[in-house]
């Protein structure tokens, strides 16, 4: 019966192949950083109302409030906010993301049976100042950001309009589908901050397949872009990211005993949180990575922040690691007359979801419909989609993530990165390949 | 024979009051930190050659070289040289100083028998962005610091301009004098920087009686200004300040045995450093006052600089908690495969000059000419003459410290710190004063 | 051809049971722990010479001398001397065994073409003192440990019967064997010192099938024993043993600027040691698990000890964290002033064999005798037999161990342990099937 | 009126020389140390009451029991009570002094108005293992200590023993003297751990004038003895000795996370307590002087126990750097899981009694008697009779220490220590001058 149907969605998303590159382009050049995604979301939310979605879970409604992490300050989030009106954020939909509620989670019911498939994209950008030289071609097309300091150099600018446009063909061809289908925008990536305020705001729990495209790099000198699927569909380590700050009281260095000294309860906590034994319940990894700290050369130093990094091969070595420093820090301050502050500022969960068959059997699928391939790859790819994948998982769920390759001009995260926009449509199949197989449609 | 002579130079003294406020509010809005004192100097060395002076040791030939201490970069010698002139430095004077070579030694030599005087003054800002508000009297009078950042906030305004107005009394009174009379204008005093490369030139070699006067802060409300004359003529703890600054190599924090760790180097370090054992040889102070380094959360750490301050109250004490130190960090870098620079940013020497009956017959000397007291004080005043005082004393030369007292608005190295101007010529007559009675004048 | 010379091989190893246990209490009575066996070792020699034995190389012909680790001082080991020839050490063997060479490698060469198989039993006592209570069979039956503090807590007493009564088999059935069989009786397993020295003199470098027998505990209640045969043929971690110690200069605490403090030097080496970062060669283990030091509370330490333990789970995150261990160790000291030693005590290599085929043949194998198995159970069991499997595997030999398995009455290592002496023949005719197999004469 | 009395004490003095040796070296051959002087204090009390002293303070009546510090444990008690027995400690006398009460005080009254004299006197040994040599006279001649380990190194045999014959001649003199003497036996000087209890029992709140003789060491080749007396009267820094024990649990090695690390404690409590800050309080010194931990090497530590001492030149700073260790063991210990207690094995106040008239007073006195003298040198002497002297002090009285000083033939505390029993009698002598002229009889 759905002869046809997928060679008519591809048909179709060529034809929005243009509309695709100009609005990647928007994107890039009015990129905005983690939980600052106003304006973004709002052109999101803007068109998806004019296609008629009204399944609209958007700010507020998207989020459990206090399951984000790594948020800015009230003012730096007002700063942006006013900024983002002024950079064309569409009214009345920018306030509904005001305060670092910046998620929408949009479903399209078919109004058949059929399964709940759901599509992750991230839509954050990064803390990197763009490249301005002319051989770098957002620079020289004009449409590098225009915000300093933020970038989008990790592709999120093209999740965000492959998103957009599989909305649009849901809209299109929702009379030939069946089932249910959650386009999942999420802020925040970087950082692993941002997934597990939608996920604990239940969003996910009804999904029986899920999938997350990551654009990626492939070798040199290869044109054709690739699906690559990896041997392990899901897989990241548990991982916390803390700011710890020491707050003691400055005195002359003559009478440190007018005091106290937030230096010694850095070095003491430092030392220590190195020196947390590596214990028997799976591999771990400790990283000090920032310290600063005090304000004259001969005063007993008030306060000193340490920005850290714990990761452990399993939930159960994390936990371990992150007691053992959260405990430390407390006594190294307490020693030392001081008192401290631990921040979570991003936080992923173990997950290892190994389906070796699923995989083959996506990568068989793939290659049936004349994709190019690259796998088995290992399966990591984005460690905030662990909180994502988790969920499904373990509501009996399947998960897979891919990455769409390309021989891209310079290295993720770096100043002068770019995307391959024909990638833009491939991606934009793969995805509705995905979707029709789940819905038995081919 | 002299008779009169004294109340004469009062009396020159106090004709020069208001081109003192005037040349002070000059020097105080365009204030000049350390080693980049350059438009103070070419006014003070204009000045000096207005006045009939053949004998000034200037510039390069002012310091051994490589005995000044917590140098500037050369970028920023060159860039504040450029806003010298911008700012009226006088050339070609300027070029003298240029390089961080600010300092003047004048002699004025009677060409009779007699001691050889000197007087110090120290003409250096300190870092401090001065207040704009209009309580501030600078502010509301238009002559509060123009180069944001820097500020007069510890008189050394008025030691410049006093050493300059005594400068010109020398020449008014020449034929009734006798000996010579050496006027050193030492840049960065702030930080213990700049005595000992003067020292070290020698210029103090031959000097029979050093003074250093002070600005001071006497107790609030009593309007009249004080001599305050301590009951030891100088003392100075020896003391260190060091920046420490360890260079490892960055990697992931996944892959640390393909970097060295920086941060461990500094904990390693700083708890050894606040360890080293009280010793027998003297009381010493430690702190590390300031610390920075990191590039992100999960890099291995290539690089932590630490702001440290040892003090020690004798210079085998000093030498002692020093060495260790210097010790502490070598291997504390070689242990973590880093590598490290210590680098001396300030230093003063151990000094006590202890002679009471001076300093009594000094006080009498004062009240007997109508100046109000107030000793014995403490004799510390400023940590960085003690190189001066010490090389005098060795030399068999007297030395006397002493304090210009007034009810200022503000605490010193505070923003709104200002002084009362009427005692510019206080401070005048006092000097002259000493310098009539080392000449058997008085 | 062969009939039968399975069952007359039985037949014979049940009629030496008596003599086995005789020889085991005598062993166990006269407890020898690493490094002092020389009446262990003096009693094999006799045994073997006895039964006609030529080719035996023993005392230093049996080791590389400074490939040996953790040996007793010569002091020690003098006594000791003293003591096993006042306990009945054979003469003229004892001397041969003298200063730490308490190892023998007796080869029965067949004269018939075949494989050469090797059998490792070790023979050295543990640091425990044996209970004296009426509990305790050994006790009770009057063959408790007369050396106080070492005691056969780990059934080497066994292994090395298990042995002797090996070699009479061969004696007794030379005729209808071939190939050549080595019996190698290795010293000091305990602290994984002993094995080393004797690879390294090159003894197992011809071998083709080497095995290692040791016994073990099978769960509470089922009377009959098992042999146990691992899923990984053998295996261990990398392992050195290191003892550290610091030399400073003691002076009054009062005047430390005279001494060097040892103390200083642990404190810095131990937090920096447990320091070391996690690397992604592979996880390791570090434990400081003994210190002492110092000699009194008011002298500044001239002394201090760490027994210390490094693990890795590859050769190359051992190699990562002793070499870093031993630059902290360095550095430490002379940070302090002070030196420092570390010797290694015992070490371990890596070894992974895991060949589940072969280990599936040989559990079949034996279940086809009837003995009762116990398998795939892990293959870790004696840490200081990987050197030996390693340098067989290596050279192209198949390695295999495994354990025998009773209803011991309080575990190994306690000081009320024992064995089950019914498991000597067991012992003997699983080693004697095992030959037979790889001669294929079974 | 007492014309000639001190020269018929001095005549008594001497007629008691042979029973001084006697009674000195049966002392030094059953040495007893610290709270274990049983014996010691039985003889002394036999010989007080035979003399007709009715007002004696002995065993729990001489002190405030919680008071005492660096007690043995009661096991340690028990057992050297049952020696002290064998050894003939009189009965019933020793039973008093059971249980850490060995101490005594002793008043005579006179019934006649005067002042009252108290005289200290410590009676325990040291800890050192005496020679057996024969070039040790004590050891020639048959007085050595029998209980090994214990030995009268510092003098205290013949402080007791002079202080008993003190009381033999208050007895013999009553009628011609005035006021009271107390007499006061102490134990536990080594260690400076019972002085305390004895004054927090209020023993020397009604004191007048305080003597303290010592026996010392004087210049090589001057046979004649002297009186030394200090040019401060006495002198102690604040001091307290702290036995630290870290409490953790023990696991293996590969599992660090079901066990609690005390060795990580002690590391981060050493280092924290040898960086606290040099305060402004005064000086201070910190030593850990000795450190022993752990079962196995391979075994999580399960307890550290770490010997220190702190010395403040103030009050204040010793009780700001023992409560800065006090909060660092409990913190390091809480941080690691584990638990500390902290003991105060000694301490002393600070001290200082300056009266150099006085002091020059009693060296003129002495002179006039026709004893040698020394002074001024030191006025340290015995840090543990700091608590004595603080008290007679504040309450109004007078103190002096001072020091009979000999060519003793070996450094006091040393294996072969003898002191010059020819001083008996000048101690004594001189002991009574004190008394006649606080009593107004000479």
């Amino acid at each position: 019966m759905a002869s046809g149907l997928y060679e008519r969605i591809c048909s179709s998303a060529d034809s929005k192949s243009v509309w695709m590159r100009k609005q990647r382009q928007d994107f890039h050049k009015y990129a905005e950083s983690g939980w600052h995604e106003v304006r973004t979301c709002s052109i999101i939310a803007e068109h998806l109302v004019k296609l008629g979605y009204t399944d609209l879970v958007m700010g507020k409604d998207a989020f459990k409030a206090d399951a984000r992490m790594g948020l800015p300050s009230a003012d730096e989030l007002d700063n942006t906010y006013r900024r983002a009106l002024d950079q064309g954020a569409v009214l009345p939909y920018a306030e509904i993301f005001k305060g670092g509620f910046t998620g929408i989670c949009a479903t399209l019911d078919t109004g058949r049976p059929g399964p709940v498939i759901g599509f992750r994209q991230d839509i954050d950008a990064l803390g990197v100042l763009e490249s301005r030289e002319s051989e770098h071609r957002p620079a020289r097309e004009g449409f590098s950001s225009v915000n300093d300091g933020w970038m989008h150099a990790c592709g999120h600018d093209a999740h965000a309009v492959i998103g957009m446009a599989l909305a649009e063909l849901l809209t299109e061809f929702k009379d030939e589908l069946c089932g249910k289908v959650k386009l999942v925008f999420q802020p925040a990536e970087e950082g692993v901050r941002g997934a597990r305020g939608m996920v604990e705001a239940g969003l996910l729990d009804d999904v029986d397949h899920m999938f997350c495209l990551h654009m990626g790099a492939r070798a040199k000198g290869d044109a054709e872009s690739q699906i690559g699927i990896g041997k392990i569909n899901c897989f990241s380590l548990a991982n916390a990211k803390l700011d710890i700050c020491f707050h003691g009281d400055a005195s002359h260095a003559f009478e440190p005993e007018n005091g106290n000294n937030a230096m010694l309860a850095a070095f003491t906590a430092g030392q220590a949180i190195y020196g947390i034994p590596r214990c028997s319940l799976g591999g771990s990894t400790i990283n000090i990575g920032q310290i600063t700290g005090g304000t004259g050369r001969n005063v007993v130093c008030d306060e000193v922040k340490m920005v850290m990094e714990l990761r452990g091969w399993t939930q159960e070595s994390l936990v371990y690691i992150e007691e053992y420093t959260r405990r430390i820090v407390a006594h190294a301050a307490a020693m030392h007359g001081c008192t401290s502050d631990i921040e979570l500022k991003g936080a992923t969960v173990h997950t290892k979801i190994d389906e070796p068959a699923y995989t083959e059997e996506m990568i068989r699928f793939a290659e049936g419909l004349g994709f190019k391939t690259f796998g088995p790859s290992s399966g990591i790819m984005s460690d905030d989609f662990s909180y994502m994948a988790k969920r499904v998982y373990e509501h009996g769920g399947k998960v897979l993530t891919f990455q769409l390759l390309s021989d891209v001009p310079a290295p993720f995260h770096s100043t002068r990165f770019d995307i391959y926009e024909d990638d833009l449509p491939t991606g934009l199949k793969f995805e509705a390949a995905c979707m029709l197989r789940c819905m038995g449609l081919m």
